[in-house]
């Protein structure tokens, strides 16, 4: 995997080796996006299982459900992580009653996860095109974190329906917000959009609001990490000001993620865990100190934007408009039959 | 002064002996906050006119003017610098039609420098008094940037109502915005209000609206560096997305500033020059490089909050509810009166 947090003034292949490592790339950040995260956990369990073709059976099959269940402690917010461990625990739960044995539940593992990873790539190319079509040549866009290329196995979310736009010739300029603390809009969204030849102005985070005020911003597109059966979507801190600003604005605000990261068992978004993050990620995130010593901090690293705010949301079926909970449970129930 | 852009790792005093030392520190923000810029340009007067006094006197009359402009170069945004200048030179044509020999007239400037200072020091109590009366015991209050004692020659003033309210016994509780690109939240606000035993947690400029959505914020309390008649407030870059977020919460959203912020030649604020500031301030703010190199940026220092979402502006005159162009020009005609 690329190592993101080094990026990018530095860009390192991480050789993710063991269960722990795994753990730890998606504690750190070295791999991130809600999608990635889960295409992470499922080659995390192959991680964990690939060696133990020797364990008895019953063995085997507690050995995986323990693997499952540490990958699932990386981090609380991201549906796609559980998501994704789900995927593989139905595998080997289904392949167990068919009788398979132990080589062939690691086969059943390998097949899964390889799903999980083809079935990203084409739901973001999916995502991508449905976006595109609200995108007209000369806009200008503003996006928030990172849910790009480096945030999935694909092309990214909320910046699929960029590239895609800019394969269909049509002239685009992004502002990317820095994205405070961890900077993944400076550090990765400029950069993938750089390496992509798509124009791109990186502004902080407190700059949004200015921007929209002047007139220079046509649609928000962000990514989720995790969105509520109403709707409610969690993403990077700060979605939720940037959602507040856009509808002062009058501006649309998509969301751009797939039906995976929808958790319909929570009914709205006050329910989703949300992950604090340490301190030192806001006193001192640039190598170097720049808050007074022993200073309180707050540090979550998700907000919930209200559906009420969410003019649509772009997944692997279609746009919703508007989304709320007959629009979602539908689009789930739309997903289902298309997997079938 | 205070050597501002070293906190709170250095505290250290910088020694200024020219006008462009002056120049340069306000334009590094050594020195920084409207108030204090103006204090500081006059002091910067007098740096270039002290030793003149062996000029003939129409020389001197000219240099004096000539340092005055070479002044309010330093930044184009906070008023109080040219109110300052302005002062200086009202003052200079005053003692100049008295007939005053060229001791005299730098004895006037003197004079009139210290008078600078020491309204700025009164003024500053005046506002802690005023906004003290609208924060109750157990509050939590919000703030962007640095308004506090480094920005003014006295207790600050987006800070003064908060070191008046813990004078008075009430125990409150800040949230000080980090404010990038250059930290004077986290550095500044943050180190002020922990060396006057004021509870104080800081947040990502991201996190505000989250913490306001959480139920947290009872007020937010900021600073100006220009205001226009009808009430529109420039502030520091960050601060109009902050108004946003408490407009849609209901979270009170005080600003308070001297009557030497406002402009009243200018009839909105559209008309406020902004500052854009250099792009390394966003890309390696910190010491070290977090964005592609090459990146375009965009770095407004200020943005400019509409008068509608002001819900007071406090000033040494008073409380000025939903301020407009009519109760503006009153305040502005109460201080005159104040001052003859």
């Amino acid at each position: 995997m690329v190592e993101q947090t080094l990026l990018p003034a530095q860009h390192e292949q991480l050789a993710v080796r063991t269960v722990p490592e795994m753990v730890d790339a998606i504690y750190r950040l070295a791999v991130r996006g809600a999608p990635a995260i889960g295409v992470a956990a499922a080659f995390g369990v192959l991680l964990g299982v690939q060696d133990q073709g020797g364990l008895e059976r019953g063995a085997f099959l507690g050995h995986a459900q323990a693997v499952c269940d540490e990958l699932a402690t990386a981090r609380p917010t991201a549906v796609n992580l559980f998501w994704a461990l789900n995927r593989m625990r139905d595998r080997l739960a289904k392949d167990e009653a068919t009788g398979a044995d132990v080589p062939a539940l690691i086969g059943g593992l390998f097949e899964e996860a390889h799903a999980i990873y083809e079935s990203d790539r084409a739901t973001c190319r999916r995502m991508g095109e449905i976006g595109a079509e609200l995108i007209t040549d000369g806009q200008s866009l503003l996006t928030h974190c990172n849910a790009g290329a480096l945030a999935t196995a694909g092309m990214g979310t909320a910046l699929a329906p960029m590239y895609v736009a800019a394969e269909q010739g049509k002239k685009i300029h992004v502002f990317a917000d820095e994205t405070r603390p961890l900077l993944q809009g400076a550090r990765i969204t400029a950069w993938e959009l750089m390496q992509a030849d798509i124009d791109v102005t990186l502004i902080t985070d407190s700059m949004a609001a200015c921007v929209m005020q002047e007139g220079k911003v046509d649609a928000v597109f962000v990514g989720s990490d995790r969105i509520a059966a109403n709707g409610d979507v969690c993403n990077k801190i700060g979605t939720y000001g940037v959602a507040l600003c856009a509808q002062a604005h009058d501006i649309p605000f998509y969301v751009v993620a797939p039906l995976s990261t929808i958790d319909p068992s929570l009914s709205d978004g006050s329910l989703i865990p949300i992950e604090e993050r340490p301190p030192a990620e806001i006193t001192e995130g640039f190598g170097r100190r720049t808050a007074p010593e022993g200073v309180m901090t707050y540090s979550p690293a998700f907000d919930v934007t209200p559906a009420r705010l969410v003019t649509g949301l772009i997944t692997e079926v279609g746009l919703l408009q508007a989304p709320d909970t007959e629009s979602i449970l539908d689009a789930l129930a739309r997903g289902e039959q298309g997997a079938t």
